[in-house]
């Protein structure tokens, strides 16, 4: 315990004070000293210690509403013990033993002396919560949508303050929250809910400034949704926003699959008229709805218990979503219709979670570079690194950023077509089970061993599996350098589109038929991998350098690839092999961070602002640099 | 014309750099000096006063968009005549004889050399339009939306900025509008309705916050709707948000007369259950869609055109629309569950104007003193007048106010009954065409003789009718002070309700059916203003006054009142005559002038916040003073 002279701790109380001959009658005040802060005031006799240290501006947390049942507000006394009302039960209870270390409970011990006071940290409402997954890097819990516990006394003939100011008025003096709206849905709600919780209820506050529910009782969990549309895949995150974490993931093929399956059909379909502009936008509503809805149900709760979205998508699919315009997306400059990040109500957009949640549409940096790939960087964070990142996400398009800390980010949209999810390959497919995600062909027999996503007999093979059979063809002679299959090798026959290489025989695979590649899902790799490289090469020509210290593989088929075959094939400009890193679908993790973080938002919003897009096709060097890349070397 | 040594204009343009030996080409720039204001700066040469002004935030008038047609952005060049464009064919056609007096069109005269210029206060954008109507207190136009034209140009190779971005930066860039949002209908239609314009358009600003509309071309108008929600009429005004006047009024009935005539029996039929309290809020939505649809036909333009509305209504009427809980209300302390003023979007409330429009729903001050009274109060405005008034707005409860500048204002709610809106009066109709609203009985000859609204046959009397009637009654001796008729009097016969006055014989009315003064209506007159007498005595006495400097009777009831006659019958305290005003609907002027004015707005905020609530039936004097309130001297 810290000393009186140490604390500057003033013994005796601040008593009624006589003026002109009459006793101004007030109540007693005590001292009352808050360490580690150093935060000291004049607090009126018998209120609690929370309340002492909220008027200080001390945010101790309270998860039960000060109720004394979920000890989160613990303190310990450093002096002044005397000062405190006695023990209650519910404080034997949850502090047994560490009562004796002169541990108390700050919404239950009463004020009746001066006191010293430490907070420990983990009794500090803002102490932060790290979120880290996987190959993510780690943020800070601090999500847009927060919770406050109130429990208030019913209006009477001396206070009859209505229901939405009363709640009001409580936010603002129990939590500093000022100026406060009430979303309409909830203000129809709102006098039932009070009153049958007896005026002890839960709001939910969008951004200190709506709100968006109110619960009965105390309610500690708030649950969102990050959503990232893919061309081909979409995926719905349902996420603890108290945690943290991840209760559910669930996935499907994007609806819009029916109007074309490359986005650029899609955009023709939508811009014919204003029907087909709302049938393609209904179908992915529905999809989202039915991910949400499926998502939920699986961790158990009810989809108006999300009551926060965010959302990533390339551009084209940002578009549909919106019901935006997407005529100008098909023809040079590429203009999007809008860029910035935008919030809009889940109501407005036919969404099912509950209807007073916010969506957060993550914004687009240029042309086709979308909110997707905003998701990565914020994800994988090239701008915060001090050596040159070269980050490569792959789905139907490859976007591709160069930068660092310092130079700031360059970015690109290579047309690397869908090769590497499988589409346009033979056998190809998408990174899904049963999908031969890794080959290896020994140099001697030629005998082919591979692995499959999930161990089952193959299906086909997927983006990575088909990386590194052609490294490993490469590398056994089986495929010169600039393509062309090894007719003469055993392993290569002849097939009804040229030569092929067998990697399984109908026996053994689970669709009873041959799993090869051919001549032709060579040329599609090699068109695919030449784009990505020429994409990186031109921004590295631009920023004037030969070498990148490290380079990122982002995209579902970043999950799998193996980087030193995709090194070797050419898929990127050469890099210390140490330094690649596959981390998986980073638009998806930027989703959630940015579901999670107010911060990364904030982030997301600055990079898109400041990112400089480059046009490809419009490099002098395109078509030569283009040409070159298309070499196994 | 001032002298170059008066105007402090520095002679010389600002010319090309010389640094190191290398001549940096800039295009040469020129001093223009503004008065009155005094504001000076380096313009780049081509550049036009108009942009000139507007660098030096000087908010000239540019209706037309700076397109040389409207001809308001004229100007006086007071020296520098040759620092100018030379006079193009517009402004000739449109200055006419002006141009050799030095007048020039501040969007057309391009500057090639330096200049002084005087701008009339007639060419200042933010001129003062000042907006009044009958009764009502004049007030400043400064509407919440307020529309911006903008000419850009399309997106290009070097500027691929997209359509939402490019129209934001136009806002800043122009009219210095920062941090606007757009509202995701109007997103939508952005591209279509840019391109169709070929990029020059009108958008639409709410509060300097958010983008409700964009229009092809130059726009000027912009049109807003006020709203009085009265227990029994609902009134709607289609107002020009421009100029301030009004287009059309439009008035039902309100339909939530099917489920009671008056409002204890709609809020306990509501609070059965969620399906009446929908049915009974779709019910007023419908009414108030059919009073938006007529009113715009009226004026020939579509409902969509509207962009903004108010709405006033006492506290049951406002949470009826709202879908609020009206439980509440219908037990002490009579608390409403929402009393302060809000915007929501006009497609929440499901009413068909433009989909992006706001709806501002004025505060309400306490219990049933609800928005409509507010309406009263910023359209009488008591609170800026140095003596001290009562108000008194009668509708189906009377509300009454008291105060002056100095002591602020207290308000009451007395429960008057519908009888001045001619209800439970046996041949009682409200005040519309054919009501008898003025009576004389001629003291000799007892002969009666009376004035109708609209001067046609008499259907029945309203409330100043039956004002004027007992008053004149109790004049000639025809009712004694307590209200009993003199059944000797050769005018009053036996009917079957006991005596009756007989106003008009069946074969001279309209409905062929006698119209009279019963024994019974005169009691329920008796009732109602000693309701109204009491509440305004009560407030007297609790500010401690004897007389109030001035009387304002408001209400559909006030347009008619003989304020003599309602002195006479002892409506209110005693007052000199002279300031005895009646000033009609002065919740709907209130509501209008909220639709005009953001200041108004504001005020009426400030007042249902700090205006005094005075609950009358626990004043231990209430039921005295009533009783003596009955009486009619």
């Amino acid at each position: 315990m810290r000393s009186a002279a140490n604390s500057g701790l003033r013994i005796g109380p601040a008593r009624g004070v006589l003026t002109f001959g009459c006793i101004i009658v007030r109540r007693m005040k005590h001292e009352v000293l808050f360490h580690p802060s150093g935060k000291r005031g004049q607090v009126e006799e018998r209120k609690t210690v929370l309340e002492a240290a909220r008027g200080l501006g001390i945010g101790l947390r309270s998860d039960c509403g000060g109720k004394g049942t979920c000890g989160k507000c613990r303190i310990m006394i450093e002096q002044g013990e005397g000062g405190l009302s006695s023990p209650t039960e519910k404080e034997r209870r949850l502090l047994g033993s560490q009562l004796a270390s002169h541990c108390r409970l700050a919404c239950t011990a009463a004020i009746q002396g001066p006191l010293s006071v430490m907070v420990p940290r983990e009794s500090l409402a803002d102490e932060a919560i790290v979120v880290a997954e996987g190959e993510g890097i780690p943020f800070e819990l601090s999500p847009v949508v927060r919770k406050y516990h109130v429990a208030m006394t019913a209006p009477n003939a001396e206070d009859p303050t209505g229901d939405a100011q009363r709640l009001l008025n409580e936010l603002v003096e129990v939590y500093h929250l000022k100026g406060l709206e009430i979303d309409q849905p909830v203000l129809q709600k709102l006098p039932e809910v009070l009153r049958e919780a007896a005026w002890d209820v839960t709001v939910t506050v969008w951004d200190s400034k709506q709100v968006l529910d109110v619960e009965q009782g105390y309610v500690n969990d708030s649950y969102g949704m990050a959503v990232d549309i893919g061309t081909t895949t979409v995926v719905g995150y349902l996420m603890s926003m108290r945690t943290g974490q991840t209760l559910a993931i669930e996935s499907m093929t994007n609806p819009q699959i029916a109007y074309g399956a490359d986005v650029m059909t899609r955009i023709v379909y939508a811009t014919k008229d204003d029907e087909n502009r709302r049938r393609i936008r209904r179908s992915i509503v529905d999809g989202l709805n039915a991910i949400i809805q499926k998502a939920c149900a699986e961790a158990g709760m009810a989809p108006s218990k999300v009551v926060e979205m965010t959302l990533v998508g390339n551009t084209a699919m940002h578009h549909l979503f919106l019901g935006l315009n997407t005529e100008s997306l098909a023809r040079a400059p590429f203009v999007p219709i809008m860029q910035e990040p935008c919030d809009l109500k889940a109501r407005d957009l036919m969404l099912v979670v509950n209807q007073c949640a916010n969506v957060h549409i993550l914004p687009i940096e240029a042309g086709f570079v979308g909110a997707d790939n905003v998701g990565v960087l914020i994800a994988t964070q090239p701008q915060q690194y001090p050596g040159l990142t070269l980050v490569i996400d792959i789905g139907t398009n490859g976007e591709i950023v160069l930068g660092d800390k310092d130079a700031g980010l360059m970015c690109c949209s290579a047309a690397a077509g869908p090769a590497f999810e499988g589409a346009h390959i033979k056998c190809g497919m998408m990174a899904a089970t049963g999908a031969i995600a890794g080959v290896r062909i020994n140099p001697g027999t030629r005998e082919v061993s591979y692995r499959t996503i999930g161990g089952i007999r193959p299906q086909g093979i997927c983006g990575s599996g088909i990386i590194e059979a052609v490294a490993q063809m490469v590398k056994c002679g089986i495929l010169s350098g600039d393509g062309r299959m090894n007719a003469d090798a055993r392993c290569v026959r002849s097939g009804e589109d040229g030569p092929e290489f067998v990697l399984e025989r109908a026996d053994k695979t689970a669709t009873g038929r041959d799993i090869v590649i051919t001549q032709k899902d060579i040329r599609e790799v090699q068109l695919a991998k030449a784009a990505i490289y020429t994409g990186a090469s031109i921004l590295m020509k631009r920023l004037g350098v030969e070498k990148v210290d490290r380079v990122i593989l982002a995209g579902a088929f970043g999950s799998y690839v193996d980087p030193e075959s995709a090194m070797a094939i050419g898929l990127f400009p050469r890099c210390d092999l140490e330094n690649v890193k596959a981390v998986g679908n980073a638009a998806g993790y930027g989703a959630r961070m940015a579901l999670l973080s107010k911060a990364m938002r904030m982030e997301a919003a600055r990079i898109a602002r400041t990112v400089k897009y480059v046009e490809l096709t419009t490099d002098p060097d395109f078509e030569s640099m283009f040409i070159a890349s298309t070499r196994f070397t």
